[in-house]
């Protein structure tokens, strides 16, 4: 396949879903559903023998469970598809409409972004929830799955795309890109392709980022911290501390970083030592964390539990059972720390006191900013999108999980009867500007 | 100067300025017009000795217009900071405000971009246009202006960062890059400068985009085209491609390529080559537009007067009198021609027919479609956003012409009392997602 003519052919059609309706859209979701739903065995047959031969390989049973595609993964994913169908239109919407003068009306209409490619690790859920968020959004996609469940993604691709066919959208709605050279032609598409969204390592993103002139939403890093401030509820403190870091430790948005207040650091960092240790989180910090807990602890266990880091190790993302501590001189200090070292991801401060809180949620640069509560609930569902395609660290155009919202762009509308600019420019004419509705 | 370090600073600072009210924004831009008032002699000076320069250089009078800096431009200047004061504050609107569970409620507030890296043609009124509307949307700036207007630029630049830092914003809110190395340099800057904002040539503004890994907002074409249906008011339509080619050829908005339906094209293709032959627009066409007006003309002198051209030159934005001409079966061939060949800038369809006009408006994959009247009013002012620091025909966070709301984006702010996923994810807890406001 040339991914390069594909990707003209979908440019030149992504008109044609873009106009389709909300009802036609929400039709060939349904009828997704149904298929996925009535086909399930051929499903089922394809993932079994990719999961052998991951097993075969060696897999880790944490990455086995994600190539896992079973009834109640299937049940998930079509209730997501039937959330999804619930939501209103994205596009179409009216943002703006304004009369400019007699008879020259402005609008910004909601409209899709157009291609979008998906580049996306091997979940067969996955699949079905990109190609999905990206047909109710009106945009043409190129996914591309994880190769570990190459035969599961091509049955459910398949489907997904006979049945969006058959309830009337156009065939160059969605294509299948299956070889991993096909991701570096991908990557050339710069006239065709409107938007790249890379999911993975940090180093993978870095890659399609540094090889590609197409604008790439996504984030490669995922530093995330919580702040301990002075005036806290110690047992919540350690409680959102743990489950940060430890309730899906390979996910962006647990925390990597701790930093606390120095007034409390004596008292409170030998008893998150010992809580995490208890997780079986392994610990680094500066000299000044580990002679606090090592002084401090009240077992001798813990007394050398931290291993020492320098300045540059804050630049870690671990996403495994280890934790930076670090003590901070104050509020000023910890913001910092945060926009120096952070990846603009979710940063947290755990604090009693408001102007703490405040100061803390406007000055740390990061597409979210928390109070007292974990730093996991930086998720699409979690903030009530339905699903995400991703979640951004970029400031532009999207921040934080994109859902439905992040996959439109608008235009410009102007309806006229003659009008021209000369007339404007002579003083012939002037511009009232009213906004409508 | 070190423009690595100084993007540095200006990047840890720019929670400083963000966070800055929009009283003492509007009094920065307020002193801003004061000490340009107070220190004109200054600045007219400096623009006599750039003016005087530029003509023993051998400028040619359409460029030595733009760089002239006078009381009518310095009056124009102060009344657009004005009028930019007047507009509500871009910064802190709350976009969403959802409680997911009680006491954990999600809001979604603007926040400016950050640091902003403007390079810009020699016109010492986008100096002042530029850095304020950077300023009043709470973003640093990085501001590098043509050399023609070198000593102007640095007497409006000190002007305008003494005034501001004076009214008690950051020293570091503004900075100006004065050498052309200093360009290459700024591109190195993705750890720091958040968005690149080129003006200029085509060929500039590539090269650009080509070598750095910051995002750009802007436009390298401006391929604008007017499509005439067949059920037009000719006279209109005559009046209306005139202004859009002659009215400011050198403007990106300016049209390039016109198609005229095969049903008037005999009778009106005639008529429009006239009357553009008379405004002293050279014309450029395909073999059949050629034998329409040469076979339909009523003087001997427009017999010839087309040169044929290829279809790839349909690509080239001339950006002076010249126009290409080309047939077209219908209104599908007119909006495939133009998602083909234009730069997804503005479009412009000339029809009595609604339904013809909205299938354009539909179908017509550009920043900008218009029913009925000139390309021209492609413009932040024209569109009433006070000014713009420039035009964007990427699809993504801006498009069109870009005032102070495509100088902000979002964060996401989440304040809980110790929630924790884990009690989501089994099931002790559970999310109700209700908007508030």
């Amino acid at each position: 396949m040339n991914i390069r003519e594909e990707a003209r052919k979908m440019k030149l059609d992504a008109p044609v879903l873009a106009a389709s309706s909300n009802e036609a859209r929400n039709a060939a979701l349904s009828a997704i559903a149904d298929a996925l739903i009535s086909k399930k065995d051929e499903i089922f047959a394809a993932n079994a023998e990719d999961c052998r031969a991951a097993e075969e390989n060696g897999i880790a049973p944490a990455v086995m469970k994600r190539l896992l595609f079973n009834e109640a993964k299937l049940s998930d994913v079509c209730k997501g598809i039937h959330q999804l169908m619930s939501l209103p239109d994205p596009i179409g919407r009216r943002l703006l409409r304004r009369e400019l003068d007699s008879d020259l009306v402005l609008e910004r209409v909601s409209v899709p972004i157009g291609v979008i490619g998906v580049i996306f690790e091997a979940r067969p859920d996955a699949m079905v929830q990109i190609s999905t968020l990206c047909l109710k959004s009106g945009n043409c996609a190129i996914l591309k799955g994880g190769k570990e469940t190459a035969r599961t993604n091509r049955v459910l691709f398949s489907i997904i795309h006979d049945a969006a066919v058959s309830a009337g959208l156009p065939a160059t709605c969605l294509l299948q890109a299956e070889l991993h050279n096909e991701i570096d032609e991908l990557l050339q598409c710069e006239k065709d392709v409107d938007l790249l969204i890379p999911r993975g390592s940090n180093q993978f993103v870095q890659y399609i980022m540094n090889n590609t002139k197409i604008p790439v939403m996504g984030h490669a890093d995922g530093i995330c911290h919580i702040y301990v401030d002075k005036d806290v509820d110690e047992s919540m403190a350690i409680d959102v501390i743990i489950d940060a870091k430890t309730q899906y430790t390979a996910a962006c948005n647990a925390v990597e970083t701790i930093l606390v207040h120095r007034d409390i650091a004596p008292v409170f960092l030998p008893k998150l030592a010992k809580a995490l240790n208890r997780a079986g989180v392994k610990l680094r910090g500066t000299q000044e964390a580990e002679d606090l807990i090592a002084r401090n602890s009240d077992t001798a266990a813990l007394a050398s539990i931290v291993e020492i880091m320098g300045e540059d190790d804050f630049r870690t993302e671990y996403l495994d059972l280890i934790i930076s501590l670090k003590v901070v001189g104050d509020i000023e200090e910890a913001i910092e720390h945060i926009n120096r070292f952070g990846s603009h991801h979710t940063d947290s401060i755990l604090t009693r006191d408001d102007a703490a809180a405040d100061r803390f949620l406007q000055m740390v640069d990061s597409a979210g900013v928390y109070r007292n509560c974990s730093t996991r609930f930086a998720d699409g569902f979690r903030y009530g999108f339905g699903a995400e395609v991703g979640i951004s660290t970029s400031k532009l155009h999207a921040r934080g999980p994109v859902g439905l919202e992040g996959l439109v762009t608008y235009k410009y509308l102007l309806r006229g009867n003659g009008q021209i600019v000369g007339d404007y420019a002579s003083g012939r004419s002037s511009f009232h500007f009213k906004d409508l509705d």
